[in-house]
């Protein structure tokens, strides 16, 4: 059973009230909690030793990993973050200094966004450090951008580059709060979520939940400089990698935004980005369909891609 | 470093913004997030195996005491629990009927309280199972009951019966929120938490906070009969245990509520619990003072307290 399976098993009958508007399976849940022009978001997520970092990762980067994949997803439903909760589980005996310069981490990047951080817990995880971030926010009301909006003819788009991230980025990316914010003003963004399982699975969300299909064209996905560097030293040594293509397409931990806006709209943003962020890519891939599952197009043609992106684990 | 320590110091320099009215050191976060009438309750717990539960526990337990837990700490704000996000790190293999048991659990005391749970994520915790639970509640404006309001002469009560939760309690126990409620609409309730480290422990978290002393009466301290029968089953065997008041002024887990009330609705407030709840005791078990630390009066006179509650680790 994979994780997505047993998600799917758990989801099935939870309770609900009056105040949800988007539970399980989108970026955040969406709270109508009383505020007049906002909606509440709710989301937690949570790093784990030996799966998400390593016993050499800088505990800065351990800090900025933890707070930056939950901001990731605030900026997926293009809301503002307000206020954290930590819980850290710890291995004994712990090192204050090194918990301490975690906290470091997280506050940096905590002040840059004006999140507080308002408590939390410390409790006991024998064998590894584990650490859960809650992250509340807020989007004006009816502006949370979700998962299940894509429509036919829809142009696809990703920010930034794709691939290789596990040599360095998904330690220190930045979450995309301010692009998501500008593309919120800017457009009418009808799907978007964040890129942490892979695009090629993360764009089967997106379909999922808008009962789409996608045609990707091969040629037009940025691959970044990573995936390509992975690539060309495996073929000069006898390690295993992928082709530079699949990493950008099934390559986990990117935090890049995926989103899609009606044809018309295409152009116009492309150029207004380029005004508005001349040093970060933003590229069309493709474009929603209502032929089911992901095709992509190269110079054979046009193939179904079967490749699922990283799941964290199977059994 | 013990637990408290460690919290110490990573909360001296917790980035803040104005939405927070009160972050880290209570039983909850408070929040002002434009609610008109209402202030938002933030709070995160975490139940580890092997520390808060055994691998023998029935799983809907297990479920029960993670959700649970949070409830309690909404209750000792007098507030409503609104909406959770469960975060499950999973050993592997792990069993998929299992997690539906938990989540059973948690479902049922949910659905009891009028909480939704609105998602959540699965991870990786290869060696044990970890569940943490981020809640969302909400109180009316300026009426979260904090740690810090206790006032020298007030009078000291707690509900239910203290001690020996380990024989089960912790695993069933019913979160005290519509108590708390009951309280806060009849009563001015000065300072409150939920017993969670232990009576002694956690009445010097609020005499900390509001820079007060007590003094506890030894004889008027309800001592449960879980407390009493380990004792005595001790007294006839060779395994150590705590005599009765001890266990009743130490043991964790209780999760029963702790508050001060001025001395002259002391019996007013013991008269209408009576009515209210016939089945449940409310017990006065001392008064706050000015002189710094606790006190226990029993047959030997005034003596300071030095046990100190149950911290989750020490090192």
């Amino acid at each position: 059973m994979t994780e997505f399976d047993l998600i799917s098993l758990l989801t099935r009958s939870l309770p609900g009230n009056p105040s949800v508007l988007v539970g399980a399976g989108d970026d955040c849940a969406v709270l109508d909690l009383g505020v007049p022009d906002r909606h509440i978001l709710f989301k937690t997520d949570a790093v784990v030793e030996g799966v998400h970092f390593t016993p050499d990762t800088p505990p800065e980067q351990i800090g900025h990993k933890a707070l930056g994949r939950c901001l990731s997803d605030i900026a997926a439903m293009a809301g503002t973050p307000t206020a954290a909760l930590i819980t850290m589980a710890l291995p004994r005996p712990f090192e204050p200094r090194f918990i301490e310069a975690i906290y470091s981490g997280m506050n940096v990047l905590a002040k840059r966004h004006d999140v507080a951080i308002v408590g939390g817990e410390t409790t006991t995880n024998p064998e590894r450090l584990l650490i859960s971030v809650a992250l509340l926010g807020w989007v004006g009301r009816a502006k949370a951008v979700l998962r299940s909006g894509a429509q036919s003819g829809d142009a696809i788009f990703v920010i930034g580059e794709l691939g290789g991230s596990l040599a360095g980025k998904h330690l220190t990316f930045e979450p995309r709060l301010a692009e998501a914010h500008w593309l919120s003003d800017n457009v009418a963004i009808h799907a978007m979520l964040d890129i942490s399982d892979g695009l090629a699975g993360d764009l089967r969300h997106i379909l999922k939940a808008s009962h789409k299909g996608a045609e990707l064209l091969a040629s037009s996905i940025p691959i970044s400089r990573q995936a390509r560097l992975a690539s060309s030293s495996s073929s000069t040594s006898r390690s295993s990698s992928k082709p530079p293509l699949l990493a950008a397409l099934t390559d986990g931990e990117d935090f890049e935004l995926l989103f899609t806006v009606s044809s018309p709209d295409a152009v116009p943003l492309l150029d207004a980005w380029k005004k508005q962020f001349p040093d970060l890519r933003l590229t069309c891939i493709g474009k929603i369909t209502d032929t089911e599952g992901i095709q992509i197009r190269d110079k054979q043609g046009l193939r179904i891609l079967k490749e699922k992106g990283y799941e964290h684990f199977s059994q």
